[in-house]
């Protein structure tokens, strides 16, 4: 590809991914969001570098739709509706016309499940490896939005889904084996994909006093509510929701429930509310094709213990997962 | 610095550059914005990347100032008003805790002269170079924004400042010496920190057509608004406005016409107006340090002329800067 022909066809690419309202056809300054009256923006905005938050070897659509999910899944834990993005492309070069086709096949796709669409973004190219730059923007109205800080002691401590497959996923495609076939195919799609939860995200309003997505690793997340609420809290092992596919490689012995609670990239939504939450969560869950567990209580103190069916502390060999 | 550790850093040290209501403290999954009643959201995103965009040897205090400042000059040419910026942070082996420290400290004096704060961002490791994400966020009233696609034929084109003087800095800077010691001292500083108008931007609301930031070049950025506008452009060579240093150059055949008109980097505000708006330009003017300078007209047909004293057309070695 010539260089500024290069951009150009870049330009041509992505064009049809921009909404004219927001992204003015790509070909202006900056684009623009106005939120609902009554309603504030919210923005997320998270970098993956190749060869160290994404394979090299996983598809440039994957790529596209886990680097624009993180960030959706940020937008969820704050109680907000996705928009639109930004998207900053710094490209290797080894990235050729077919991978960027992948690459904005996958945005496609995305958009239309999460109802966002390209707002703008800048691409450059980099000697270095290819880095993917998503910056989520979406509305929660005034004052409404899920922070950190808000967890209570006494409140029930919440999570969607189930923990440990991506971490599970991840061990599988880094060359660990733990699983057969049709286990090992679920848990790296979790890793290689997540499902944030942008439609239980916005519902939580006003139920939920705290919020975060679990990308760190359950324990490390739940950490970081504490710190900022200035609480601590209590997890049963016994109550942390795995799927059949982690469930069968702990019975296995070949991954522990220490790894799925450290493992990250889970990308559910961990919460604490008040314990008669419960109900209306119930009701909430009816409508989803999640489920919402509880897993323990928000305390007095500080730090995150992880406990056993007598009540006994777990030691945990780390905290939580770190991309380095 | 030790892995985890090394992230805790950096989140204090960029703690301080961030307020409560949008950043949150920079704990939390996202940031906020709400614009006034009636204004829209405007987003700007560019990539630096280390040897493609800035010079390695550039101070990291510069580095930042010009990764904030060319996306304020962005925001700028919507006419918008800037309240704050996320940054993205691809942090290469070569950076020392000095180095962040001097970053940090040119964000922080910027963030002074142009009253915005940091609402949060993301920093990772990368093997490849230091690459800087800047999203500038600021606000215009909904329906007022200045973009590209409004020159009308007949339009007066104008300009903000003096043109050619970051070519000619980075001309110097790159070791082609074209200048002596006091004029080298000014041009290099045009190169390396841009002088974004974020205080005239937001004043041609209601009086510009249409505007762009000049970045690739005059010429280029001119082409940009015609193509997008569906018009052509006729500028008056004589009429571009230099800098004693640029003309002192262009004097001495060290540099030409051309060369400033193509160079880019000049980061001033290029815009298009009924004549008649010149006396409110002269008004406006007054109360600013910087001059604005009527370059030419907007023709029918297409692409942009540069046209000597006698209307004869310049050929011109290329049309704009490229950053490959």
């Amino acid at each position: 590809m010539t260089k500024r022909g290069e951009f150009d066809l870049i330009a041509q690419s992505l064009a049809p991914l921009s909404d004219a309202a927001h992204g003015l056809g790509l070909t202006d300054d900056a684009a623009l969001f106005a939120p609902q009256p009554g309603h504030t923006a919210v923005l997320s905005t998270d970098t993956l570098v190749a060869g160290v938050h994404f394979l090299l070897e996983d598809s440039p659509g994957d790529i596209a739709r886990k680097a624009l999910r993180v960030n959706l899944s940020d937008i969820a834990a704050m109680g907000a509706v996705p928009r639109g993005y930004l998207l900053n492309l710094s490209l290797s070069p080894e990235v050729t016309d077919d991978w960027m086709d992948s690459f904005v096949a996958g945005l496609a796709a995305d958009q239309a499940v999460f109802g966002v669409t390209l707002f703008g973004g800048d691409t450059v190219r980099t000697p270095g490896p290819l880095t993917v730059s998503v910056t989520a923007i979406g509305e929660v109205r005034v004052g409404r939005a899920i922070t950190r800080s808000g967890a209570h002691v006494g409140d029930t401590i919440f999570v969607t889904g189930t923990i440990g497959d991506a971490a599970a996923g991840l061990r599988l495609l880094t060359g660990k084996d733990v699983l057969g076939t049709a286990d090992a195919a679920f848990v790296c799609d979790r890793y290689r994909v997540p499902q944030p939860r942008t439609t239980i995200g916005p519902r939580l309003v006003g139920l939920a006093h705290a919020a975060i997505d679990v990308s760190d690793g359950l324990i490390a997340d739940l950490n970081h509510i504490c710190d900022t609420s200035s609480v601590g809290a209590t997890v049963r092992a016994r109550d942390v929701p795995l799927s059949f596919a982690g469930r069968d490689a702990i019975k296995r012995g070949l991954f522990t429930l220490s790894d799925a609670v450290t493992g990250g990239d889970d990308y559910e939504l961990l919460f604490c509310a008040r314990p008669e939450a419960g109900d209306a969560l119930k009701r909430l869950v009816s409508s989803f094709d999640v489920p919402i567990t509880a897993i323990g209580e928000i305390t007095a103190g500080q730090g995150v213990s992880l406990i056993d069916d007598d009540g006994n502390a777990i030691a945990l060999e780390r905290t939580g997962h770190n991309h380095f």
